[in-house]
């Protein structure tokens, strides 16, 4: 049914007002020209992220809610990637007639409750194709400065918070469910990778425990671990020499090292000790270590064979 | 020619950073998975605006570097409505293959300068038509409350801070233009309304005045002056009488009523004297009364004719 954007709004504020209850006093919310929200002390982190139908998810596929989630999930995970802790987020509809609002929002309210980042405006406008565009603010809690890519030195152990390829993996996994003709993946390992990639996490703990740990360098997994790792190498000066990866079960290497989507951090820290008691004391799963930053900034290796630059990259 | 991601993002990044300098020592701008900025103190306006190829912008008739100014520039006209003062701006970009990124890079930039909002991050990805999605933050300087749709009083006066319809008439012009097979519109008047369609202005400092001035209610005219007073009554709960609606030079009555993309600014105020005092010193143009709210809520009339809801409002 075509609604007007007027109601539209009214309805998605609905939805995600129950998600994450009413504005504190004194706090304007959905539904005036502009949020007004209590800014927080010392630094702001802003970060911005889109999710296009077509490109980041396939609506044959996966349902608009998976969309809307993986909208505001990929835009906190990079306040995670320089240990920030989410505030508020604003999303933008781009939306054709007929769009299902009332599951798009129950995404993006499971996201925000989920994260416990409200969303707090946005908008909503007519397009050709589903764009959910968010962007969110954060705050630096205490006095660490953030943690950017560029902060790597030779010598650094490199770790990640997760296997990776779960993403991938699903996707594949949903990719062969539709061409068998049935829309479900069997068995307990196969609806984990589905999971993994409906449903991606993002790493807020583990990014504001690492930057408290006093880490050197860290990125989120978004485009695929290779070519993140090129960036963070090139950002930093350095070489990276990788022994191994943590492949998530049912995935592929080439998952793991190419896929993206998994938003685990890779971390690069030249105290992994401290690091992973900081884990172990915020009762985080345990860094996994991978590799080492080296003084060749040209290096590119795993197990001593070339890494490439795996990943997704758009093209303009 | 097709460049990847990262390539783009360089030299989008090269364009905006011409228009804003460099970052102040401590933050962190276009680069890293999220920018870091000083918060300001006190309270935060939050603000997200799109402007989608084929909705808000003909491409046929202007530039992508128009696409750019007017998303930007819309964006901070939300700011301006609550009396905020822009301090930076996420832009996303959802680009087809092919884009001139450079041409909507300098409308971009050209906007920042213009309205000395940096853009400090966003995001790039692949789409099938071009979106420009922007999210900005502001101040609001000093104690005043932010002023909201939903402020008006009965026997507040309600001003406009300038003429309308010239957007729409600057369209009209430029698929007469096209029409008639040459592209450009013909005289001074002509020209200026093309300009109102092409680059329409924020009102940031008449929005800041405004609210130092205590006015009731205030909202940019984004969709049509009819339309928006449609919601600015029915947030406040009080009825609209107008007298008279000023029309900019070639403009028609109707485009001023339903024409929207003016980004003036609508005012409720029960103290009309004192905000045209306070316009008036700081150098700008006088408020222009346009009629009254009334103690009747469904009462909406222009000269005691109806008021219709003209205006464009986005159905999905």
């Amino acid at each position: 049914v075509s609604a007007g954007e007027d109601a539209v709004v009214r309805r998605i504020a609905g939805i995600l007002g129950r998600a994450s209850g009413p504005a504190p006093a004194g706090s304007v919310w959905i539904g005036d020209d502009a949020a007004v929200v209590e800014a927080p002390p010392g630094r702001l982190v802003l970060a911005a992220d889109a999710a296009v139908a077509g490109v980041h998810a396939d609506l044959e596929l996966v349902g608009l809610d998976d969309l809307g989630w993986k909208a505001l999930t990929a835009t906190l995970s990079d306040v995670a990637a320089v240990g920030g802790r989410p505030l508020q987020a604003l999303v933008t509809l781009c939306l054709p007639p007929g769009t299902d609002i009332d599951l798009l929002s129950t995404g993006l309210a499971e996201a925000s409750a989920r994260w416990g980042c409200p969303v707090v405006g946005g908008d909503v406008t007519t397009s050709s194709e589903v764009t959910v565009a968010v962007a969110a603010t954060g705050v630096l809690d205490g006095p660490a400065p953030p943690v950017l890519r560029s902060g790597a030195s030779p010598g650094d152990r490199i770790v990640v918070t997760g296997p990776l390829g779960g993403s991938a993996a699903g996707l594949r996994l949903l990719r062969r469910g539709a061409a068998d003709g049935h829309g479900r993946a069997r068995g307990e390992a196969d609806r984990a990778l589905v999971e993994a990639h409906r449903r991606p996490v993002a790493r807020l703990a583990e990014g504001r425990s690492a930057r408290h740990a006093g880490v050197a360098a860290m990125m989120d997994v978004s485009d695929g671990l290779a070519l993140d790792l090129h960036r963070l190498a090139e950002a930093s000066g350095v070489g990276v020499r990788l022994d191994s990866v943590p492949v998530a079960p049912g995935a592929t290497e080439e998952e793991a090292l190419g896929g993206g989507e998994d938003f685990e951090l890779v971390i690069a820290t030249a105290h992994p000790d401290r690091l992973a008691e900081s884990f172990t004391a915020a009762g985080l799963r345990a860094p996994i270590p991978i590799g080492w930053c080296t003084a060749d900034p040209a290096e590119r290796t795993l197990s001593d064979r070339p890494l490439g630059r795996q990943g997704w990259e758009h093209r303009v």
